[in-house]
């Protein structure tokens, strides 16, 4: 079974922005690069919400550089989505998700953003978490997790210390692959 | 002078507290216990806002059971309070916290909740934070952090994974003790 991992760098109050979608608190590094790299290297499928396409698109760029990579943007709104190797999706994200899970190939990434996170958190889809957490307050912004209705159960898998301060942590989401988690509904 | 330390044990959504208040998943440990103990012995004076001092009188219990320990609780409504060692403080509590630590002493525990943290995080008045990331996605609950109002730039002082998939990190407030952060207000 293919692995979903959700993952992100946010500061010590849980914001992967600040105010006005700021990201200039974010620290790039050796350390940080060499993760990434190491990451993107299982990696061959991205699933992403309309807004985090759209904002992929204001940056005029595409979201990840990287040949063979294959994006599912999710959304009811969107008719169709020009791009070389990207596929609007608008079925449910649970279902296609997990059907995909089911077929062969690399590991998959979940881009974001947090509203779309929630809803596969929600539904068990997600198995592995991985947050940088940055030395900074930023008080308000948009936050990491989401509200998923019930306790979700994780265990640490990794947790270092690496360049500008940053902690960086990797979890498995318990009993994410069976769609049901150990957690008490709220 | 004095250093002031607001910490706690949190979801890694950042909640110290689930939805009905609820602690059951709180890990205690020989790892937690021996954390206390060591930051225990360094000080001498407590300081909380009204909501938790009735909070720990629902408990029936003093929060903290230790000779010398002086608490000092900070309400405006509150008329006066009984209790061995406990002061009612009616004033500004940035302008009383700046005047303690100047003082003679040991260290200062800011021991919640968190609109009565956040009124002195945004005050410059705390120094370090400690936090005890624990494997867990509450979803809803009483936060840790409450927006200061700006940005606050943290320095990492140690992290290290303890007992239970916990991830416990110490931070140093930057330019706290001037009362003046380095932060840019949004």
């Amino acid at each position: 079974m293919r692995t979903v991992t959700y993952g992100a760098a946010c500061s010590l109050d849980g914001f992967i922005t600040g105010p006005d979608e700021s990201l200039d608190w974010l620290h790039w590094s050796d350390d940080a690069a060499a993760i990434m790299s190491k990451y993107w290297s299982t990696v061959d499928t991205i699933l992403m919400g309309r807004k985090t396409w759209e904002i992929s698109l204001q940056l005029g760029e595409p979201p990840i550089e990287m040949p063979k990579m294959h994006t599912y943007v999710f959304s009811r709104t969107l008719d169709h989505i020009d791009g070389k190797g990207v596929t609007l999706v608008k079925e449910d994200p649970a279902e296609f998700v997990r059907t995909l899970k089911a077929k062969p190939g690399g590991d998959i990434c979940l881009m974001g953003g947090s509203d779309f996170a929630r809803s596969l958190m929600a539904a068990g889809i997600v198995d592995e978490l991985g947050v940088n957490v940055h030395p900074i307050l930023l008080g308000s912004g948009v936050p990491f997790f989401m509200d998923a209705g019930h306790r979700i159960s994780l265990e640490l898998k990794e947790s270092k210390t690496i360049d500008g301060g940053c902690v960086y942590s990797t979890y498995h989401v318990r009993e994410a692959g069976s769609g049901k988690r150990e957690a008490v509904s709220q």
